[in-house]
């Protein structure tokens, strides 16, 4: 197999994809928003949006097993795009591929998960198209719209703009350490598509991301896209979820490490100009939201972070590259994770 | 692996997809329509239309090699049920599973097969998902309007009605057979979902069906949705493409077998009431439409035909469940169609 980087990843992407035929009315171009959208009615803000996003890749590494994460995550990781954008879904289609003659415990299951997901974000299931096939596989494809508001893209963040995030985070990290790494741990992973979040961040954020593969894989396309940096304020520690803290506090995983992805959380990541920073305290207030502020964004392409009590500065794309370098093997990953903390550790410490 | 007809797996499919949150304007219920119909303006006749399939069982069983026929059935099997409800595309997207790192060869005419093919339809890419997986399975996800008129289901077939079809049977049989059955044949394979056809029938047809999974299974569907049988008038011999007849003037198979399925050739099966016979001929005249008579909607639940001279009556989901008797083997398959033909032959001819 060939050695590649998440860059050139996406540019094999957009090789195969950067040639076909385009909508005139899709505002985005490739990889510009979580969501694909399109101008609809010719009117300024009245949008389709479209998202098709699958987790075969999750099954074939053995992350998802349980019939009933497999159902809900169907749902969740294309929700949760639909969400980045500030949309309102009207449904889903579901691309099944199943055994043939899976148990009844795997069925009921299989639709209990699906069932909750779509009542939990009030999304109907449009369609779909079932094959039988020893290998498991599932996608699905999202349809939404957005009317009266603009959509947020990956785009628009300057420097000088502040982050938060819907909340905290590493559960993802954390369920993926328990099933690949040390499983004698067990952590429960059931993320939430940030849906009735994002109709309220829309009125004000210039950008938003899901870490659905992740944080700094996140904050990699936010400072890839608008060629800026982000300095992250609080010490990694504080912004780690429950689930993260139970293996943090009981491993020697560093902080920092639970927001390496590529398993993310699907929480939304989004950019405020600092003159919006009021209201924003007061909608996570009125509305409950436990919005977590994560630092500013600045010139210099670098992510600043502190963990362990100790400054550390990558490249944009540092972190979000080192899964594909050791192509995907999740032993080799955690071994590469650890010398980067090392070198950190040994002569890169820095003051920020 | 469990034994299972065509009947059975759609139970299967009904027991998963049967009992998922639905749509309150969602116009179809399940296998009702080609495509997912859903009121989206409380209007009459304003609808969005949503479709998703893929090719990952042609690809397993070899039928599809060539990459640019992968590339252009992607786009054109969706795009077939898109035009079976009569529908307009906005765009598809495109769910990619490919090798690592595919040859130039490869991606080259793979594109090309997918940009030809939405160059033909006037479809965009509006997006998609791209995953690294040594199984390459692909599938898409059409999106469209109606506007201005009613969509065309798989129901309200009524006795006497007649049926057309938009051109002859048995090209993908006959591909079939050439990379299956006898490799010294060489058929090529090149599809085209009937899009523009499908905005002239919609104007007074009252049913429509895609014959992508071939025609006895089209009508089978038909059949079993509204209760009723099919007399086929013309002989199945001229019926036959010009492919098929290459296929069945120099091979022992019957004229019939080409249109048994599974692998269809994505024609539109429709049914008009006799009173709308001499639109339809003036509308296939004026249009240069090479629309195929096929016989009549009768009472009696079966499927008659002459194939070989011989008058023949099958149970409505007969052929269509062969395939799936034997468990998608192909070569049992091809024995099975044999030898229920000798019973035909033996005993069973009847006049019709």
């Amino acid at each position: 197999m060939q050695k590649f980087t998440k860059d050139i990843e996406m540019n094999i992407i957009k090789g195969i994809a950067g040639t076909f035929k385009r909508h005139p009315g899709q505002l985005n171009n490739i990889c510009e928003a979580d969501a694909e959208i399109l101008d609809f009615k010719d009117q300024e803000a009245d949008y389709l949006v479209f998202k098709t996003d699958g987790i075969k890749e999750e099954i074939n590494e053995g992350l998802y097993e349980d019939p009933y994460l497999i159902g809900w995550m169907a749902v969740t990781v294309t929700v949760s795009d639909l969400a980045a954008v500030g949309s309102e879904p009207i449904g889903i289609l579901l691309n099944l591929n199943i055994p043939a003659n899976p148990s009844n415990f795997w069925v009921e299951n299989f639709k209990t998960g699906i069932n909750e997901a779509c009542n939990h974000y009030n999304v109907p299931v449009l369609g779909g198209d079932t094959n039988f096939d020893p290998a498991l596989s599932i996608s699905s494809t999202g349809i939404a719209t957005l009317s009266g508001k603009k959509p947020m893209m990956r785009k628009n963040i300057h420097p000088g703009d502040l982050l938060y995030a819907t909340g905290k985070f590493g559960q993802g990290s954390a369920f993926a350490y328990s099933r690949l790494i040390n499983s004698s741990t067990k952590i429960d992973y059931k993320p939430y598509a940030r849906l009735k979040e994002s109709w309220k961040i829309r009125e004000f954020a210039t950008a938003c991301i899901d870490t659905s593969d992740g944080v700094f894989p996140a904050l990699s396309v936010l400072c890839n896209l608008n060629q800026i940096g982000v300095k992250i304020k609080n010490p990694i520690q504080q912004l780690l979820c429950n689930r993260s803290l139970a293996i943090y506090n009981s491993s020697p995983v560093p902080a920092w490490m639970f927001l390496a992805g590529p398993h993310g959380e699907y929480e939304l990541i989004f950019s405020i100009p600092p003159s919006n920073k009021k209201r924003l305290e007061l909608l996570s207030h009125d509305q409950n939201f436990p919005f977590i502020f994560l630092g500013e964004v600045i010139e210099d392409k670098k992510i600043a972070f502190i963990t362990e009590g100790m400054g550390c500065i990558s490249e944009i794309s540092e972190i979000s590259n080192m899964f594909y370098q050791v192509n995907g093997n999740v032993q080799e990953y955690y071994k590469m994770l650890f010398e980067r903390h090392n070198q950190w550790l040994n002569k890169e410490t820095a003051i920020i």
